[in-house]
């Protein structure tokens, strides 16, 4: 209903271009041409210009061997060469090379950018937005220190004045990218600011911000300082948020629970570690089920120990953003192939860093020292016995060995 | 301190010597070693009798050609040469071939049969047994037919008018036996008969005959009908339970939800088979593990619908009886390979039945009609979209390709 009385359309901006960011872009320049009266046709993708030279392999390769700029590429052939090569785009995804100029007068930003980009691209943005845009997280991971946690989500929200949510599952982008099937998990429930909108989960308070460890965390905006979406435009609601993703080759489910959704992506990478380590032992199918298990639990019990009952234990059973993507990530990630041949080759995962990724750090392996260092200053090692045992397995106090007995459940 | 005052011991017996049941055996061997003052040091293991020519590339050859009883290799030399070959077996694991003597005067059965044994063992054991001896049962799978479900547990706890738990998880046998670690659900929950050994849920009906959809299966012994433990015996507790199965590299966690535990060892097959058809299409590991994660959430409607509220979603989610064992069978069990195969080479799964496993039917196979006959006399087979595709693909109704609208949620 409220559709119908709307005068204006959501205009979609994609914050990011590299593997993962032109899949969505791509993604979502399908369905706003599926919901002509939610979305603007156009969406606009921001793109770190970069002089790309095509080779001559490539059905692009005009007969130069002249660098050309990867925005002109992307918006004459249809084609992030670069970084999502042979696949094409739909013509509406626009790639912009200035960042304010991208965003201007967008009511949704979908942020895809690398971890380590997150915090100055949003700088750059700030008072640059609509006051009232919304945004998702599609980078997964979380700040982790000994100071707190910080949602990649909440810098984004309180850096911008924004409500940011999160999507996060088990995708694999090369894979979206040739639409084969996937699912994923949204997390959105922007805190009511807009009585024609109000927060899907019922509970008034229920903001990401809130979610936060409040001991650890600096506040973030209350919903009394985000500005509601004005009545021009349709509602982004639950159901108008997935129509935004949801394609048939991309199930999304949408849940309430930001911060669930967040952790799930960092911590599965540490699972991931412990996973390849019993396989690189020679362990079994068993053995390496179980440590997948246990270490679904312990996402369960790092939510609600620091982000409270609002850290809802179905996010990591039951959603793609959890134990699905603990399942892709355990089958054949880098970090899951990375620790098992450390303990195959009976070398260190650094020795492996250096010698597989350049010395690039494995995800896993930072979040389990970042994770460490928390749970140590918060004086709760011994309550999450595998994350404890990956960090000592890396340091060399403990052996792969010795991971059964870590686990093992304490009974009087 | 009950254990202090307890005059008696319990006695274990291991119905079956198959790969499974010799790896229980000796599992439970170990564990009785372990605590004295609950459990008499010898296991009894009833083994149906069988001529085995030992081979001469054997360590226990002994220059004929003779065969040999199976019953008395084991227990002259402490290995199942047919069934588990190349495990030593602890000496106080005892084969008898005389299935009422290896159960007398036992108060712990564990029942290791293949499914279509079970009944006719439990009718030769009717009168022959202690009227207060328990039992779990370790066989994989459930009954289904248009009539109901019946839980292998319910066969012998019925036939024998004693409480019969359940223990299933991701328990490759080979791997268990080699003291590869694993873990493994154990689901007991006798209803209270003996003031000294309340219920451990605190629910007064909790017995498993009470799970069974009222409306389609018999009754089964109720707690007024069974005999309480005498007190000379220690009780048998959570605790105790657990400690007959727990081991450093087999960690059991006990639950009361027996139909959730047997019910996830039989529709796991059903979700290897889909995990094997995306698999076969080369659609990544995206699509495999979102296959996994409906199909744990269709196990955990199945408990609900047709065992009420007493089958938790937390069997599914978070055991190794649910979320373990579907990793497991969906990473390289038998269903998931056959099924895989039967893609990549174009063939119906009957035609890899024959030429793979000798014209063997999948468990898969099986379960798949099984539950659809039920769900279809229930009207059902819309509310469980990935178990109703699997049958419908094996019929050849739909195809693999359509596995993703399918399964796709509906929304208004």
């Amino acid at each position: 209903m409220a559709t119908l009385s709307a005068q204006k359309k959501h205009k979609v901006t994609v914050v990011g271009s590299g593997n993962w960011g032109t899949t969505m872009a791509k993604l979502v320049a399908e369905t706003v041409r599926e919901n002509p009266t939610l979305f603007e046709e156009t969406v606009q993708m921001w793109v770190y210009e970069e002089d790309v030279t095509i080779s001559k392999d490539s059905r692009h390769y005009k007969g130069s061997d002249q660098p050309e700029k990867l925005s002109q590429i992307i918006n004459t052939v249809h084609e992030n060469v670069k970084y999502l090569p042979n696949i094409t785009l739909p013509p509406n995804v626009v790639a912009n090379t200035d960042l304010p100029s991208s965003c201007k007068d967008s009511t949704f930003l979908i942020f895809v950018l690398p971890h380590q980009f997150i915090a100055r691209t949003c700088k750059q943005l700030e008072g640059k937005i609509l006051p009232y845009a919304r945004a998702i997280c599609c980078t997964k991971g979380v700040d982790v220190s000994e100071k707190g946690i910080r949602l990649m989500s909440e810098t984004i929200g309180m850096t911008l004045n924004i409500y940011c949510g999160a999507l996060s599952g088990a995708n694999i982008a090369s894979e979206i990218a040739q639409e084969k099937y996937s699912e994923t998990t949204v997390a959105y429930d922007p805190p009511p600011m807009d009585s024609r909108n109000p927060t899907p989960s019922g509970s008034p308070n229920a903001s990401q911000v809130d979610l936060i460890n409040p001991s650890k965390t600096t506040p973030g905006p209350r919903s009394a300082h985000l500005t509601p979406l004005p009545n021009e435009y349709p509602p982004l609601s639950h159901e108008n948020v997935r129509k935004l993703f949801h394609r048939p080759y991309f199930h999304v489910r949408i849940v309430n629970d930001v911060a669930g959704v967040s952790l799930g992506g960092a911590l599965k990478n540490i699972i991931a570690l412990a996973a390849g380590f019993v396989d690189g032992l020679g362990w079994g199918d068993n053995a390496k089920a179980a440590v997948m298990r246990v270490g679904i639990l312990e996402m369960v019990k790092f939510g609600k120990a620091f982000f409270g009952e609002s850290s809802r234990t179905s996010t990591f059973t039951e959603e793609s953003c959890g134990v699905a993507d603990v399942v892709t990530s355990c089958m054949g990630g880098r970090n899951f192939r990375c620790a098992k041949m450390a303990i195959q080759r009976a070398q260190t995962i650094y020795e492996i860093e250096q010698s597989e990724l350049n010395g690039q750090k494995l995800q896993g392996t930072s979040t389990a020292y970042e994770v460490n260092e928390f749970l140590k200053s918060e004086g709760m090692e011994e309550e999450f016995p595998l994350f404890t045992a990956v960090y000592n397995i890396l340091e060399g106090n403990k052996k792969p060995e010795n991971i059964p007995e870590l686990i093992e459940p304490k009974y009087k």
